[in-house]
């Protein structure tokens, strides 16, 4: 292990992630590494043209979601394959470095965001490289990356107490709650969303690199989900893990006075800085699948109050029916059950979430030899306090569900508004 | 949870998941089931033509990989996007229970191998569905599914002592081996391979759910891997999490005479049961990426033996160049390091292995606070003991890769020949 001098740090060129793919196409560098040392290369690769590979190809913009904007992307940012969520806890005590911490991280997302490489120094043999490697050649695969920061990140620490918005309330504990330390909290949230789990796991990592001395990783997350080929274009709707479809029921993105209602942060309430901003809240939520294989379908339609293969509410014909919550059977019981998922979580329809779940998949639990499988609930919103937490109170005390499911991790995290170019992550707060 | 009486097991209608997306498109199936109760759906589900819907599309030959056939699909098979390998230990002592698991095993991985439901029961309310439904309406993915018997399959148990291969060797420790029981063994080995984590997951699930009374799970691994968008067609080696290009040595698997001598067991090698089939030896192999990326990059190359970049050995040009192991610098030293994987993984040129490596991101180590990530090994031989374990010898006591790498799991098995259609996996050994 050498650690790298600063007189190491020479003249750099920007190499991007597709410019590897030229290299190699070319291949003379390696030859001008291996002979000549230091210094040549760079020159080298400053002049191969974008023309001298045919595996030359730029990104279209369908893989490109831009990282700079009012609001951050990943939240309303129809959903990708794959997810990588990170909760860092802090270990300096300076705000100063917190901010240069967001300042590095802001530039490098957005590099990541186009499948850029992190920083210039990746083919200096007399440092590390800058950026770890493995997604060198894969497409940007609608990355997000998305910030937010949790209540702990209002202590003493940094004296930003009072900057603390009411909305970013502690979530209170819920019957039933298995919550295990190890997937709780955190000062500060990184969600990495990508439709390739490498391009996604290559940004949690080098983000977790760039924070060494700063922050260290508290716990993380990797999950999956697909709506089928189609869905991105046909608004379809992932199926979770007990085989239902998840979802379905989300406000429409696409709708900016509703998501102002209900998803953005907005400068009337109360805390300037999360303008434009949302509120994460994330449970890592195990599922009993195995008790929930052995349940008949009626049984498991009757729990979520859907059917399974359409997804339709039960006793409506297509998935997006209004809830016939008021129709009953012939012997007067309600036909979507009193205690089914979708009427607790409806309620009476005035607390709604967007959702952006992941399904998990961790290994055997060695405890009890069945798959540590489930969802990796995450919801976005402009106050919990009116939003996720009664909904959740509802279902802890009531949902048919809960037989089937066990809440192990919680967090919930205040998500900065976005940043403009030459801006940061951040900038408001600090 | 109620679990059916055989009486309730109807009359069937095969349903695929791509019909599921047909049905959710007629929708008329939900208000069957929610009004008129069981026997219905049945018979309305039938009715549906295949042209009923918008969204009816077959799967293209490009998304099935056949499962019938000389060999098992998933040996030589271009590596999928994503795999989810899991090891059985078997609870049950009768032989008989044993074949009758490999043949559902099989009737139902070609049935998810082309994107078809498990079992026929999956409309009728009263009995659990015979499939988990979260893969309904997705692709087949090239799902190819591979089983194998690990050592402890030929123990006392069964009686099939004298039909254990010698080929199927106990592996043996290797310097700096960090083995880990939860990580290792396995009376049997499922692999699954998909260009989709869901499928790759539901396909575990559903066999896993099939071996009920008969099997358990031993431990998984989920796994990830690309090499870009053009990969598949353009042969290009994909990069592990030290950035680096991984596999590049990798016998021709378009040569069948070298198929023959590197990776499918001969008639003429004494265990006439195993023909057509293969060996499997898998590592987990935890990577210290925080170290590594704190290492210059021309030690990294030299680790290796390779430029990162170009993925060419160290004092060539291109990745698919021949290593030039006697090349010299000014000074007398070798360009390919004495001690470099390259080298030692190469030998004298004798054993070639066939990789299929994954990725792994399993969290966080609590114990440290780094990254639980590395790689999933997995290869494919004609015999270990000529192949894997002397290579593997020779790098546990010399590779420098062994600063940054730690083996924590272990296991072989023997993969039987693939089954015709009609026949099942295993059919010569039981």
């Amino acid at each position: 292990m050498q650690e790298p001098s600063d007189q190491d740090k020479q003249e750099t060129v920007l190499v991007t992630r597709r410019d590897v793919l030229k290299m190699a196409g070319v291949g003379a560098i390696g030859v001008l590494i291996g002979s000549a040392g230091v210094g040549g290369v760079l020159a080298a690769t400053g002049k191969l043209s974008p023309s001298s590979s045919k595996s030359a190809t730029a990104p279209s913009d369908e893989e490109i979601v831009p990282f700079y904007g009012t609001h951050q992307a990943g939240i309303i940012t129809p959903a990708q394959d794959y997810i990588c969520l990170a909760a860092f806890d802090l270990t300096t005590t300076k705000l100063s470095a917190v901010k240069e911490l967001f300042q590095k991280w802001t530039l490098e997302s957005a590099r990541m965001s186009t499948g850029e490489f992190v920083g210039t120094e990746n083919t200096n043999p007399n440092i590390p490289p800058t950026d770890t490697g493995e997604a060198a050649g894969l497409s940007p695969s609608r990355t997000t990356i998305t910030f937010g920061v949790g209540p702990t990140f209002f202590d003493h620490r940094f004296g930003l107490a009072s900057k603390r918005p009411a909305a970013l309330a502690d979530i209170p504990p819920f019957a039933g709650d298995n919550l295990r330390p190890e997937w709780s909290g955190g000062d500060i949230c990184v969600q990495v969303c990508a439709d390739d789990m490498q391009v996604a796991f290559h940004a949690i990592r080098n983000l977790t690199r760039l924070a060494r001395g700063t922050a260290v990783l508290r716990w993380t997350q990797e999950g999956f989900q697909r709506a089928g080929k189609s869905a991105r274009t046909k608004d379809e709707t992932p199926r979770n893990l007990l085989g239902f479809k998840d979802g379905t029921v989300n406000p429409d993105t696409k709708d900016a006075n509703k998501m102002n209602q209900t998803v953005w942060a907005q400068s009337s309430d109360g805390a300037p800085w999360i303008t434009n901003g949302s509120y994460l809240v994330v449970r890592r939520i195990r599922m009993r699948i195995e008790v929930w294989d052995r349940t008949i379908l009626s049984e498991q339609e009757a729990t979520f109050g859907r059917y399974r293969d359409s997804g339709a509410p039960l006793g409506a014909v297509n998935e997006f029916d209004k809830l016939p919550l008021d129709q009953k059977d012939s012997s007067g019981k309600s036909i979507i059950p009193d205690r089914s998922h979708v009427r607790l979580s409806h309620g009476d329809g005035s607390e709604e979430i967007l959702r952006r779940g992941y399904s998990y998949s961790s290994g055997v639990d060695h405890k009890t030899g069945q798959l540590d499988a489930g969802l990796l609930f995450i919801c976005y919103q402009r106050d919990p306090r009116k939003q996720f937490i009664p909904m959740q109170k509802r279902l802890a005390q009531s949902d048919k569900l809960n037989e089937y499911i066990s809440h192990n991790g919680s967090a919930i995290f205040a998500c900065f508004a976005g940043a403009k170019q030459g801006g940061y992550i951040g900038e408001g707060l600090f």
